[in-house]
């Protein structure tokens, strides 16, 4: 069997129809952000999706279901509820709509949850029963797995932990309140820190290569920048990681006295740094640990493909099929 | 079907029989400090339980098993790993050892995640599929149930939310690390912040019935003196409940962005002190909740008797059984 892994980002909208060992054969791409109407806009991907499948000389039939990713994506309803970040507004019934379409299952969640199961499904969390995935970017998401099964909450909206509250009365955060991980080690958040260790610093020497210049304004200042910076060996871009890292560390030595998880897995631009990020998170990870957890939870790297883990994520979703 | 609670705390061991709609119909104990052996200590169990048996005309066929909640209880092991309030040393194999009395299933867990599920089988949490539970007492214990089933994790000692960092380098905590909840919220820490207020505080004046005297040394408070001053109106005893309810109200919603959950229960000593906890309580529940969980989760206390929750929720873990 086949299914379908579609991520519905703000801007595109990746599609990929997937083998059952996780291979993508065939991938579109549609512009989001160019629908208002998402009656269209479902009909439009089925049109892809029936394309894929004929250029494959495959059909409907050989499809497992269709996994859906999506910012706010409600596993109960199988409906967006409210996605700040698309034009197409009010309650989106997709599930529904696809089934106008195609007599299969349809199952949706959001990304950070999507992501998660393609660990599980096809990638480095294969086999672990409890893991928990964070996924750094321009906010940070999470998902849970807990007994082999997305913790989807009472709600459908569990596994936010980039809104856990760190710092009491803190960093202001885009949720509207205060201190929580995501002000801190979001790309927005590392770059805010970066900012203020460079005001803060007196130091205005000479820049070395790779150096963010201190002609930089803070407005143009990327994790990128930093990242590159960090390696370079920029004191300040190093500082930046390891308060990043402390808070990092705090929370997902948090996390592991909910779930008590084998794995804690990392994806998204930022932690591509490497060791500069990496090295003092698994110190601030062991040094926030509760005793009896100490040894027992892993840090890894997601091992799917950055081009990949959106589609595979969402296809994966089709082995929670209700 | 008939089932076995027991348990086992570091003074007294609590046995009870009880019937499937969780009434207790006969009790016994047992001194667990005089204990070194835990083979002697589970035959003479095994005695009381035989003795509860004949004296209702039952036998042990009747029985669907042994729930036993313990400090340390490892679900998937059926062991006490390492218990340090217990004179009984090493790894106590539990399940192994009922089971040359009893061919029937032996579920062990730890107190609080028992505490969790009695809820769940017996109380007020029947029919929720995602509830946490908070234990106030000399510690802060938590029991997690997400859909439907206990966490115990990847170790079995998942639910640890007394042992979630707040205020990092904050207050010491007994395990060894700074500013867990555990510090706060705990009738110990409950006393501490008492004690800190009155320290800091420069007015001595005249004591109203139920105030607490200043001459009542810092070792002498404890966590019921300072309740009932709080409901007598003290007023660093309510500020000592502001600020628990503060924290404890931060990890609770915490915890909510883990598992979006319907309801938060309350249970233990600290909890019973009613309004002055409770107001702030929900207050800063509110505050630090985010958006999307906001009137989403309730805070409930626990529904079963103090003196029946620790035998109720030890048999209820058979319902778990593997």
């Amino acid at each position: 069997m086949y299914s379908i892994g579609i991520d519905i980002g703000g801007t595109n909208t990746d599609i990929g129809l997937v083998t059952e060992n996780g291979s993508i054969i065939a991938r579109r791409n549609l512009p989001t952000a160019s629908y208002t109407d998402y009656h269209l806009y479902v009909k439009d991907i089925m049109g892809q999706i029936n394309d894929m499948l004929s250029g494959n000389k495959l059909k409907l039939g050989d499809l497992s279901g269709i996994g859906i990713g999506a910012p706010n994506g409600n596993f109960y309803t199988g409906c967006v509820d409210y996605a700040p970040n698309l034009n197409m507004k009010g309650l989106l019934e997709f599930e529904k709509e696809f089934h106008k379409y195609a007599d299969i299952p349809v199952v949706l969640s959001n990304d950070a949850n999507a992501a998660a199961y393609g660990e599980y499904v096809y990638g480095g969390a294969k086999g672990m029963k409890h893991f928990i995935m964070f996924t750094l970017g321009t906010g940070v998401g999470s998902g849970i797995v807990v007994d082999g099964k997305l913790v989807h909450g009472s709600t459908g909206a569990a596994g936010e932990l980039g809104h856990n509250i760190l710092i009491p009365g803190g960093r202001q955060c885009g949720c509207g309140r205060q201190g929580c991980l995501e002000a801190y080690a979001s790309a927005r958040g590392i770059v805010r820190t970066y900012c203020e260790l460079r005001a803060e610093s007196k130091c205005q020497g000479e820049c070395q290569k790779d150096w963010i210049s201190p002609s930089v304004p803070d407005s143009e200042v990327t994790s990128l920048m930093i990242g590159r910076a960090a390696n370079a060996g920029e004191p300040l871009a190093l500082e930046t990681y390891r308060r990043t890292a402390d808070l990092l560390g705090l929370a997902m030595a948090n996390a592991v006295t909910f779930s008590a998880p084998e794995a804690i897995f990392l994806m998204g631009g930022p932690t591509k740094v490497g060791e500069p990020l990496l090295k003092p998170l698994r110190e601030s990870f062991d040094k926030y640990m509760l005793n009896i957890y100490k040894g027992k939870c892993r840090i890894m790297m997601s091992q799917l493909k950055d081009n990949e883990v959106a589609i595979l994520g969402s296809a994966a979703l089709i082995h929670l099929r209700k």
